[in-house]
């Protein structure tokens, strides 16, 4: 019987241990990939200032921060608040230890975050991300975008082997060139709040959010027509190059998407990845290339896996410019919607424990504590059952969390053997 | 040049890749060694209700309490904020996951907890702890409590390799029932909070707070006696035996302690373990053994692992009963007072990267990403340079990172054949 409650806070995710361990499994898949491709792992405060924290938050992300302050003192006087995401911490932490630091610096993040969603389905309040981020100082070569899409490529790969992944590829700077070509600077961020919606309305409606904003019939078509435009390389290519614009931004953009895709094509990903317009990445700071992971057989997962290229990641700590290349896997959430639709990847291990073993009396515990150290150095994993159960309670328990159990009695004591029952 | 105050706020550990290598090596090694002893990994959200939190927090730790709010909500009406220890939400996760759960329960919690500290050395706000516990329900035998003390000193051996351990011993049933048997049941708080404060003030200041409760001086005198026992089992069991006291929980506090010690003696601990009438752990909610480990080569450490025995540990959340031993590595404080003393553990790999994969120019990036991979899929960790510098810089870029290094021509790339060079 209950007292209290005992539930935790809608939007939080707790396990139990069997999926808990899966969990883990694929978190230490991710960090082992990770950390093959070179990327040097920190971990910053889950607590820091609200000046930091606000200072790129906007909008609904502002909303959703968590504040915090001691119980006890002035709500209103805090100036503390939880990391929201990995980059605003690690456009602190290059900053902070700019001259500690090697560049470019390759890093990775795995932990925890907060925000305060609404609870609904798949959305949670704390969650853990995987980033990666390569930072450098001035200038950072294309190329790194690459290694970032090929590392979180493989990290998915580990983690999900046997699903067919699609990394759908875009860059702002197209669209940017594209706008400013058809002069709708002014509506920017409209347009590019549109396209971000476009996959979660009906066609039509987009067409009506580009026609509310006054720009005439022929630029919502073509604009309409830009984001349509998805597929294969050459032919998306070909379908932009037929613009035939001359904007420095947009051919730009173009040369870096041609880049990356011919790199992605040539490490063997030609299938699994798709130029795609719509791909923006929200009012986010990138600036260059974007992309977001789905798994189609999946499609109510979304993106799975998601970042790009940002020209100065600490502007509003910083006078240097930190041009980056990162992405984040949302491992909280892709369990959890594995886990709801049944397709978990499978535990490493079939039982918790290895071993359990199981003194039949008091009289045998000390020489069990031994006998479990001697089989723990061989790297056996070993519960030693002391519960004041009888025997068969005993094994009950021990068939439950083990693969085997060994019971030892004052016969095995005596002779120094034992057999091992396998359930 | 900063624009903004980019330092952590006080209290919170953010370290250096190198320094953050070291410390994520140690939490593998004890998150090994809770695994190897069969221990259940389990993770709680770091947000939990208010009336979980505050059910049993008290004094001190209230006052430290983070609560939290979401921007734009009311501080006064939010009813949640951050988890201060494992123990609190391990409690309602048993009762809120009973039925789903192997008694015993061995769990293991690894990760950051938070409190309010005023900011001081060597406090941190942040803090990583690492939990193991056997939870039951019922009862639960006195040897788990030598399973739980053995485990953590495996895991202190791990991370601390030929340094000096001590585990200093007491059961709390010990002092309840000399406090009972000298008729001072109604100062029994306060004599525990002397006994527990006894070490960081001078002797004569004890003697005085036990004065100041007006208790007589041949009952000062005696608690000063009891305190003052310590050393090793035969001697101290003898003196506590010498009061000739006939009070059952005085006796079954000796004899639990005998048989804790006898066990512990057996498996190799007789010159690491101290039986330490002055250990309490404090107003917590330990019931019988108690222990803290020191260092006694550092004693500025203080202790670095304490736990103990418990007999209810959801009683305000749950009718069942749910008796328990448990402990915790203090993760953080532990590493920075290692890292303070110059005495940190050192890193197992040399370098953080194995290898450096250097192309000369764009041309050879694409060869380069084939290389790497395969690189990788011989276990080797591996970072391709691709920064737009001089050879000679990504070099010394290389030198910093990477144990070796191949740079990758022309030559190179039509051959197949390359060099490594070492730092």
């Amino acid at each position: 019987m209950k007292k209290l409650n005992t539930s935790p806070i809608s939007g939080m995710q707790e396990l139990l241990p069997e999926k808990q361990a899966i969990f883990n499994q694929m978190k230490r898949q991710i960090e082992e990939v990770y950390r093959l491709h070179g990327f040097l792992n920190i971990e910053t405060p889950m607590i820091d200032r609200t000046e930091i924290l606000f200072a790129k938050a906007g909008g609904e992300t502002e909303k959703q921060i968590y504040r915090v302050y001691k119980t006890g003192e002035s709500a209103e006087e805090s100036r503390e608040a939880l990391r929201f995401d990995h980059t605003v911490p690690l456009a602190r932490y290059v900053t902070e230890h700019e001259t500690d630091l090697a560049f470019p610096f390759r890093v990775s993040q795995i932990g925890r975050n907060f925000r305060g969603e609404r609870a609904q389905k798949g959305r949670f309040r704390e969650f853990y991300q995987c980033d990666i981020d390569v930072v450098s100082r001035n200038s950072l070569p294309i190329e790194y975008d690459v290694d970032v899409i090929l590392t979180l490529f493989e990290a998915l790969e580990k983690i999900l082997p046997r699903k067919r992944k699609l990394v759908r590829i875009s860059n702002r700077k197209i669209l940017s060139g594209f706008l400013e070509e058809l002069n709708l600077q002014e509506v920017k961020d409209e347009i590019f709040s549109i396209i971000d919606h476009a996959e979660k309305v009906l066609p039509e409606k987009t067409r009506e959010n580009l026609e509310s904003l006054n720009i005439g019939e022929e630029r919502v078509a073509q604009v309409l027509a830009f984001i349509n435009l998805s597929g294969k390389r050459e032919a998306v290519l070909a379908a932009l190059r037929g613009f035939g614009f001359e904007n420095e931004t947009f051919k730009e953009g173009l040369e870096e998407l041609d880049r990356v895709f011919s790199l992605l094509e040539s490490q063997g990903l030609e299938k699994s990845i798709i130029l795609d317009m719509k791909i923006i990445r929200g009012l986010d700071y990138y600036t260059g290339t974007v992309f977001e992971t789905i798994l189609p057989d999946f499609p109510k997962l979304g993106s799975v896996c998601s970042g790009g290229r940002y020209e100065n990641l600490a502007e509003l700590y910083s006078e240097q410019k930190f041009p980056g290349a990162g992405g984040s896997i949302g491992l909280t959430r892709l369990f959890s919607v594995l886990d709801d639709s049944g397709i978990l990847p499978e535990s490493e291990v079939k039982k918790p424990v290895d071993l359990a073993i199981i003194p039949v009396s008091a009289s045998e515990v000390d020489y069990c504590f031994g006998l479990s150290e001697e089989l723990r150095e061989e790297g056996k994993n070993v519960d030693l059952v002391l519960a004041d159960k009888k025997l068969g309670d005993k094994l009950k328990y021990a068939s439950k969390i083990a693969a085997s159990a060994i019971v030892i009695g004052p016969d095995e004591v005596a002779s120094g053997n034992y057999s091992i029952k396998t359930f």
